[in-house]
């Protein structure tokens, strides 16, 4: 990455490289010191990194100037004469967009720096029966209007995070397939930074959904959890994982194909090819099938009208007549539990995590299915009862992939503040 | 931890406790530095780390107090009068011990700080005949007289590790379960640690061999590789998996359980008692009776005679005759080949890893299994080809688990290098 101006001002000709890789690093310590103990005074910053005043001093200079510091003066308790004066994470400069093609709607979400959300936005959208570059000309309109707005609340949007339901090469931003929206080798990256016009130090990263929101789990529902897994439970099935505290993406972004994994060999053909996957168990089509057959093939507008084909609509019916004790329902989720206890006996096998949270229509119908999945899971854990890890309905809802596609933006400023704007 | 004598010394009453922890950071610092960089001048080292010139100082004091650097001298080329000095990894006064308990053998590997191996030992031991106990007392043996021998080369043994087949609680050394051995609940740690009268100074951590087989192959095999999994090939079948760089162990240490992940419902019952495992089906045993009938229940002075039950042995006997052209041989590599790749696509789609590494009898006669594993695996690779990933033989053979043994007690060492005995 070319040094910004204001690194090269500080670094003239003589200077060695590995010096500039050392003030970039000392700017994350700073930087990660205040945001997880702060506020804390310049002193204290110095003892806790082991810097010397002087250096604390001239990097927190550069972090007020990018706006992700300021000092403010506080009296301590029972104390008269000059005030103290403190740091804190100011963010409020610099927001992150995160957006999210799902096949049935777009959603978006804005944030600030120091985390507070600046807009939240969902749109119906049915990517099935659209291309994909128009479905990404629609997010790009949706996204256009919350970097607007966050411009307007003064918050320069320094990144944009995509969530979308299928495997991603990282490093170009091309979404390799995403079965469930018909997708294959679509350059989403670059599609959006066109449509947007967004200049080379503005960000665009694209995801797997189940990745980001394995991510927002991780900070915002559980951040003490260091092995966590999280299951999609839409149309399509996958899985995040984060274990050891980091996003387990694999070495070509590939990971968290737990939907296509086959469970059963003599099983039905998938809409990917395959047969058996757990997706054709567990999808949520698979869920409307064997609990809620009257509703199959429901449609907007269609002549039953009971339901639309949006996921949270039909997490919700099944929900309310699971509630009512509807018996093939009920036997229909006992069902579907007995093959997610399978599915998920394969993530605490191989990789033994804390706690798997559970996304989509699986949180709304979690009591429904947990009791035949945990017998299930309890079976098959090799380790016995120490490896069974908890299973819980994700907090977050249908926001988890929006909010974790926002996260990864903030976290990679905080991993390199040098690249934030200089406001003087 | 409580601070070591010395840690106490340079720190005394007053001073607080994050000084302590940011000296123990600097300390690693400048290991590491070292350690990947060196030889290097101190001048070098204050340049990298952006640690002052008088903190570098004190710092290599404590470090060469320990013999884990050295300091020498060297004349730049074409320069005359007084020669600079450079520091360097010692590490010759501390060792690490290794150690393998196979259903079949018992090993052990010991090597010094600088990674110059100083023994190494396999014996014969049945030890699925033999209580757990009484294999651990002969293990012991082993160890004692390797660190004996050590002790003799002037090098002190400041950890012992334990690959053992089967999930293990990190954090107590407890053998949950080795199907292979008979082992259920054993406090391996506890029992080696008092059969060797070792001091709480002296660790000793027990782990699965396919993690630290895995270890193995990431640090001497492919260093470079960030993302590997390593599958044993014996009776049973485990994997080890490195993720993003690090040894991937679940929240509780159980993970890779990768031989008891059912893969044919309509399979036969696995020694564990679960049905179609993929142990049934590509385990050493299977192989035998798959590929070579004939020598199935084949023991050490049975009147078969051709082959014992030791793995590499039997290995062996696979290889020469697949490579004479025996039909039945090749037929049925083929079809394990083939459940292999099945296998194998767990994993792949799971964790997306850049290579696979066969241990045991897999990378014997990997020539006969891959063809069909990666047919099988292309078809499953939910990704397509870009998430296919290499599938290689292991290149440290039957010494990996026991060398990664020996490894996890380095990387120890050189994460807390304070814990080292002081020479003066």
């Amino acid at each position: 990455m070319p040094l910004s101006a204001a690194e090269a001002a500080r670094s003239p000709g003589a200077a060695p490289v590995d010096q500039v890789a050392v003030r970039r690093a000392n700017l994350v310590r700073v930087l990660r010191e205040v945001r997880t103990a702060g506020p804390l005074s310049r002193a204290t910053v110095a003892r806790h990194t082991g810097l010397t005043r002087a250096t604390v001093s001239s990097l927190v200079t550069e972090l007020i100037e990018r706006r992700l510091l300021r000092e403010t003066d506080y009296q301590q308790d029972g104390t008269v004469g000059r005030p103290g004066r403190r740091l804190e994470i100011d963010g409020s400069a610099v927001a992150a967009l995160g957006l999210e093609v799902n096949s049935r709607y777009l959603a978006a979400w804005s944030m600030d720096l120091a985390g507070r959300r600046l807009q939240e936005r969902r749109l119906v959208h049915d990517a099935t029966h659209q291309d994909a570059e128009h479905t990404i000309r629609t997010l790009a309109g949706l996204a256009a209007e919350l970097i607007d707005d966050a411009r307007l609340a003064g918050a320069h949007t320094a990144g944009v995070g995509v969530a979308v339901p299928g495997p991603v090469d990282i490093a170009t931003g091309f979404v390799r397939s995403a079965p469930n929206l018909h997708w294959r080798d679509v350059p989403a990256a670059a599609l959006l930074r066109e449509l947007l016009a967004l200049p080379d130090e503005v960000s665009v990263v694209v995801d797997n959904e189940a990745n980001l929101a394995a991510l927002a789990e991780h900070g915002h529902g559980r951040p003490g959890t260091a092995d966590l897994v999280y299951v999609t439970g839409e149309a399509g099935i996958g899985a995040g994982i984060v274990a050891g505290g980091r996003l387990l993406r694999g070495s070509g972004g590939f990971s968290g194909e737990l939907g296509h994994i086959q469970v059963d060999p003599a099983g039905e053909r998938c809409a990917c090819g395959r047969i058996g996957c757990l997706e054709t168990k567990v999808g949520l089509p698979a869920a409307m099938r064997v609990a809620a057959p009257d509703l199959e093939g429901a449609d907007e507008g269609a002549a039953t009208g009971a339901v639309s084909h949006d996921p949270q609509e039909q997490a919700g019916e099944l929900l309310r007549r699971a509630t009512a004790g509807d018996p093939r329902v009920l036997t229909g989720l006992d069902e579907i539990g007995r093959w997610l206890g399978i599915g998920l006996s394969i993530p605490v096998n191989l990789l033994n995590p804390e706690v798997i949270v559970l996304g989509g229509y699986f949180a709304a119908v979690a009591p429904y299915l947990l009791p035949a999945a945990m017998r299930e899971l309890r079976e098959r854990a090799v380790a016995g009862d120490a490896a069974v890890c908890r299973v819980t309905g994700s907090a977050l809802g249908f926001t988890a992939a929006v909010r974790g596609a926002a996260d990864i933006i903030v976290e990679e400023i905080f991993a390199d503040p040098g690249r934030v704007a200089v406001h003087v």
